[in-house]
Formats: structure tokens, sequence, C-alpha cells
């Protein structure tokens, strides 16, 4: 099923599609990395959880109307996408003050966020993908104003379509990191993952971490965390 | 003339005016400090220069339709304001890349910004003015979508004027930061000061810096330098 190995990222590698012009397979990895690689593991069953996570999501946004990449799950650990040029920025939305917004703008912990708030960062690892606003956006990408405007807004109805998701398993969605791509048409569409890697999950009552936030601050089992979201996930199917 | 002490900031302190309720005297100090603080010195007679500039810039650009909180140079060092509450919000305006925007966001120095880049910082000293995005604006400060607009629109305003007053004098606008405020009315007006502590100015011909960066970067006198502007600026009057 996998052709040529186009891009090794930490978390996800990515082929070619055999026999499938256009489309890619996407194979997850059991590396773990935060803090912009400096803390760095292998946890064999993570590929397999975040694959499983990130393609209940997407089928299920597909299923609610947002243009995505996903295809279909192919494997335990892979999934099959429509292959597009990654525009290169972070789409971050927030509805809950947490993480690097708390540090830099010195908003207090768990402030709800209403409007949401979208930020923007410029995928660079030299540069430690900085924060960036949107006439930096039209600067440094080959987006338009129009298609600025229309991926915020896409973002925002992922928001919405998430947050129903995931109440329904009792889970607070604070905040998640979107990536869109251009394909062939030259239509933008929801990219690479959404999983608890990409965003930051609380459990509604104890507001308990069931993200990689635990990883990043040593305060649990990464695999049973994702387990249970996992689990969480199903039994609201 | 001078009433009681409001503020004293790094480059300026800020006293009622006496017996003219809704004005303030605004007196530079001969004080110069760079990197947040940690290079600082005592010029005498930058205070005279930046009063003087400064009061040209803005009677320059009341003549030209702005509004701003400007009313006249009162002495050597002092000029007369209307009051207004500071927004809390550095705009930023760049036609050329330079500074901070080079290194946080690697491009090319001296690259042309065509439209002109706006960027806001957020003004708190802790926190270093983090730059920000309209979301975090809006969040961080009392003013609504509109005003925000409104007052990015005035910056690109200001920056017409400025390339043209500039340019008379051959000096090549770089990059600058404005202030705002609102006056007892509810209107937002420009408001601060525009020097070359605020501007980043270039002879057009050399590209030297006829601003704070030589202080910065100890490549020249500031006095010299400022003297020099000065100069241009009124010979082209």
């Amino acid at each position: 099923m996998k052709g040529e190995l186009l891009y090794e990222g930490k978390a996800k590698r990515v082929y070619q599609a055999e026999d499938k012009p256009g489309q890619l397979v996407l194979a997850y990895k059991d590396d773990v990395t935060a803090f912009n690689g400096e803390k760095k593991d292998t946890l064999p069953g993570k590929a397999r959880l975040n694959n499983a996570i990130s393609s209940h999501v997407f089928q299920e946004l597909h299923e609610r109307g947002i243009r995505t990449h996903f295809i279909k799950k192919l494997s335990a650990t892979e999934q099959l996408v429509h292959q597009s040029d990654i525009i290169p920025l972070e789409v971050v939305v927030r509805n809950t003050a947490a993480g690097s917004m708390v540090r830099r703008l010195g908003i207090e912990p768990k402030t709800a966020l209403t409007p949401p708030v979208i930020e923007l960062f410029y995928k660079n690892d030299v540069l430690g993908d900085p924060l960036i606003n949107d006439d930096h956006a039209l600067l440094l990408s080959d987006v338009m104003y129009e298609d600025l405007n229309a991926i915020k807004a896409q973002a925002l109805e992922v928001n919405r379509q998430l947050i129903d998701l995931f109440t329904a398993s009792g889970i607070e969605l604070v905040d998640f990191k979107l990536e869109f791509g251009r394909v062939a048409s030259g239509n933008i569409v929801l990219a690479d993952e959404i999983s608890p890697d990409t965003c930051r999950l609380w459990d509604i009552e104890t507001r308990e971490n069931l993200d990689k936030d635990v990883y990043r601050q040593g305060t649990g089992d990464l695999l049973e965390v994702y387990e249970k979201l996992m689990t969480r996930l199903e039994a609201a199917l």
C-alpha cells in the first residue's frame, strides 16, 4: 500500500500511496516529543491510539460537513488521506485560557474565552514556531486575505463541531491546533491530525488532563490516558 | 503651568495642566533607554530634541487632518496635550523589514513590505510587551472590534502622511510605533510621541540610521543624529 517516503515528522511518516496518485498514507509513530523536541520518548501503542482517535474525529467532522483530507483508516497505525500542500500555519483555537497563552499574556489560567480566541503560528522549527498576526501570515505564506478568513471561519466551525463531539463524552475542549492544506483543485481542506497530541482536553467534572499535558508535565501515564480518552469517545457513539 | 505629577515613564513625565481640566503637560526627560531598560543613559539635550521633533510631527499631522492629543508646544522640553485614557496597545507600522520582525520571522533585512505590516504589542513591562493579535487585543483592552479597525485605519493614514513628510527631507520611514488614547468625548485620538525614539528612520541615499538604533547599536552619537534629523525636517518647511 505504501510507496515512497515523502516526509518524516516528529509523530508521523508520510508516504505516497502506491498506485493512487494524489493520495498519501499517514503512518503514526510511537514517538512522543514536547518542548520543541527537548523531551522525547518512544511509547509502544501511541501510534495505534493517535491513529484511532484522529481517524474517529476526522470521520465525525466529515459527516458533519467539514472538508478534510481524510479518506479512511487503513490499519491500526495508518490512514489514507488526500495529498495537499500544507499551509505553513498552525491555527490554534482556544475556548479556555491555558498553556502558552497564559504565560505570554498573563491571563488567569482557566479563564473562559468568549468568543473563542484564534491564534496563528508560523510553522518553522528554526524560529520556534513564532506567534504571528494576519499581516505576517499573508507575507509568509501563499494564502490570500480571503483564504485566511475562510481558514479562520472553518477553524471556528471545527471548534463548534468538536465541542459538540467531546461534550457528549464529558470532555471539555480547552484548545487545539489545526493545520490546513491546499488540494489539487485549489480548495483548502483540514489536514494533519486531531488527537490528544494536538488538543488540550479536560474531564468536564474533575478538569484532569486527557491529553499530552500529562507527558509534558509528567503527571500521568500517556498511554493509559489516551486509552481512556478513546474508550470514552467510543462509548458516546 | 504644571500641576500634579500623574505618571513618570522612561522618557517623559506627565503632569496635570494647572487650571486646565482635561489637559496635560508632557515634560520630556534627557533619559534614553533600550532593551526594555537594560541599557540606560542621561544625555542632556535629548528632551529638547524629542519635544521639538514630536511637536513638529504632531503639528504637521494635525494640519493633515489626523485627530491627535497635541495642543501646542509650551517650552523647550514641554508640550500641552488633551488628557486621554491610553489604550494599552503599541501599534507598529512597518514599511521595510528591520529590527525585531526580522529576528522573529527570519525575513531578509530591508525587505520592502507592500502593503505595510501592522503589528500590535500589549503594553506590559512585566510581560515584555508581547506581540499579540486582534483577538488578544479585544480580550486585553476595552477596545471593540470597530475601534480596532478604526485604529488600524488611522495608523495606515498616519503612515501615508509621515512617509510624505519624511520623504520631503530625504528620509525613509522604515517603521514606527504609535499609541492611541480615548479622550473625554469617547473619541480615539493619536497620543504619546512620534520621534526618533519611536520611529526607525534611514537616510534615503545612504540608509544610515537617523534614530535611536545608533544608541541601541552603539554606532553613533544620539544627540548629533537627532540634531541632524531636526535640521533636515526644518529645512523642508
